[in-house]
């Protein structure tokens, strides 16, 4: 019996996909939407649009490596990159709550000026709303982004197969860690900084290398999330190799002590791609001749085009499966 | 010295004019943004985007005449419509208070099905958060509106000029009244309904009857914000008539009673239109066959294409000035 909304919904895990298949999908059904991709793409008149948007709540608001300026561009940007498509425009619709620094504001849209320019992209248009007193947590951000697929590229997930390998861009967990350091006032050895980045410019270099047949970024939910998403959807089984995954020992350390597994922490800087196996040396080199993507690595791949499973093989060579988060361990974060 | 947001900076009039000339169009500055407008448009290969965004922060969220879901469609076809662009796509980004009814998340889809069913937008891409108990006033909506103007119109202020006449499509201050009464519990003689609609067809209408120069719906500061942002923009004069102004007899027995002036009230389903004075009858007819235009009416025309006031000329023949807002007298109203 579903009676409230609890934080779960918001998680980007199991919560999150029955509200969208119970609630969302079965009241908007339409060909675009069904989809649940990063972002719906439409023809208008011959060019292919793609939209997303992105509300963004997170908690703190200034966080190691970022803030919710930087991260409702990037986290957008990311969005519409990971479909292919090149941004051009984002929207941005503040909500505030009354008695919000004024001086925190400015820093916020200087963020959000800086992320659109270094991407090349402009703010067109925008809303602000303010609330009262302990309505708002401070500041949450929508961010609308439109950009146009410009590349012949034919993402989907119908489009894997067994034996196709899976590509992360670099260390997960590096966000979560931050926020939730920041945001409970951890002190771990050094300051472990969000990896809160545009991809736009990896994920174009990595499309001109290879033949790429689906890409998402690991945010709510993590690595597992994303996972499990592609195993369902497409009905498939994926097995990744712990000792592929690259994790910083710092997150790793942090990780252990407070009982968190990092694939399911969430991420702003790095995507996911499943690609042809015989791309996927090529493609893995032009990702990590991006700076993001340093420490790009193969993870595993598909090892079979039934089932719906997600397979870890832990240092030990045992399988352990990856189940999609049902709830996310940390909200709030993005 | 501006230290703190306060309420008045998402109030529509002069603090939130501030907000954005002060902060936005300094950090984002570009030509699209600049204009201010209520969809910014922009060409994509020949065919002219428009695009818009709006957060819904209402309280309550279920009033007389519509709910945050209704508002949040047809504010953003508004803004639509009113730069002469046809909605097609909408995004819709949840922010959800833990605790939510289930029910009510419901109710709002399903308003918000109807609305775009009954319009003929699809929801297209979507995003849902939640945040802790208290942090969140039950639910806050963003909608980012997509459509393209497919009229050869040429909205624009420097197309006004001295003469032309100003059309309010109905009756103004419903929207506010029914909001503030349903919040406060006040009882009047029966109750007041918001005037939230789609305004689409209405002005679709109005274009093909004659020349329109530029159209704004007056929502957050009312009549008088609307008027003079054209005048400030434009540098203009308007006077307007108040015998001319249609208002409902239990929302002007309400504004006296509370002390407000309906010409700062909030509307959610009306338009005020800068004509072309020799095609004014024709488009006041047009708008008039509309359900949603039947009390539509001339309310008076740019009487100098210098100064940048609005003066009301009252029924007893005196003339006021009628001035923008500084801050809503309402708050949260949509």
């Amino acid at each position: 019996m579903k009676n409230r909304i609890s934080l779960g919904y918001g998680s980007g895990g199991r919560l999150t996909r029955d509200l969208i298949k119970d609630l969302f999908l079965k009241n908007f059904d339409n060909p675009l939407l069904s989809k649940l991709s990063d972002s719906a793409v439409f023809d208008l008149h011959g060019e292919k649009v793609a939209v997303t948007t992105d509300s963004y709540v997170i908690n703190p608001i200034f966080f190691p490596g970022g803030d919710i300026g930087k991260l409702s561009v990037c986290g957008t940007v990311n969005d519409l990159a990971v479909v292919g498509a090149a941004p051009l425009y984002i929207t941005l619709g503040m909500i505030i709550e009354e008695g919000f620094p004024y001086k925190d504001l400015e820093n916020i849209t200087a963020s959000i000026k800086n992320a659109a320019e270094g991407i090349g992209i402009k703010v067109i248009t925008g809303d602000t709303k303010v609330t009262e007193k302990g309505k708002t947590d401070g500041i949450y951000i929508n961010t609308t982004g439109i950009g146009v697929v410009d590349t012949d590229i034919k993402l989907g997930m119908d489009k894997i197969e067994k034996g196709d390998k899976i590509i992360l861009s670099g260390n997960i967990g590096d966000h979560g860690i931050a926020v939730l350091s920041k945001r409970e006032g951890f002190k771990f050895e050094s300051d472990i900084e969000s990896d809160c980045a545009p991809l736009n410019t990896l994920i174009y270099s990595a499309i001109r290398a290879g033949r790429i047949k689906f890409m998402r970024d690991p945010t709510r939910g993590g690595l597992a999330a994303v996972l499990n998403e592609i195993t369902e959807e497409g009905n498939f089984e994926i097995t990744v190799k712990e000792e592929e995954i690259p994790v910083d020992d710092r997150v790793m350390g942090a990780c252990s002590i407070l009982g968190l597994d990092p694939v399911y922490i969430a991420n702003e800087g790095k995507v996911v791609m499943v690609v042809k196996p015989d791309d996927a040396a090529k493609i893995l080199s032009a990702v990590r001749r991006d700076p993001l993507g340093a420490n790009a690595a193969i993870i595993g791949e598909v090892t079979d085009s039934k089932g719906n499973s997600v397979y870890l093989e832990t240092i030990y060579g045992s399988l352990r499966r990856i189940d999609m988060p049902l709830e996310d361990p940390l909200p709030r974060i993005c």
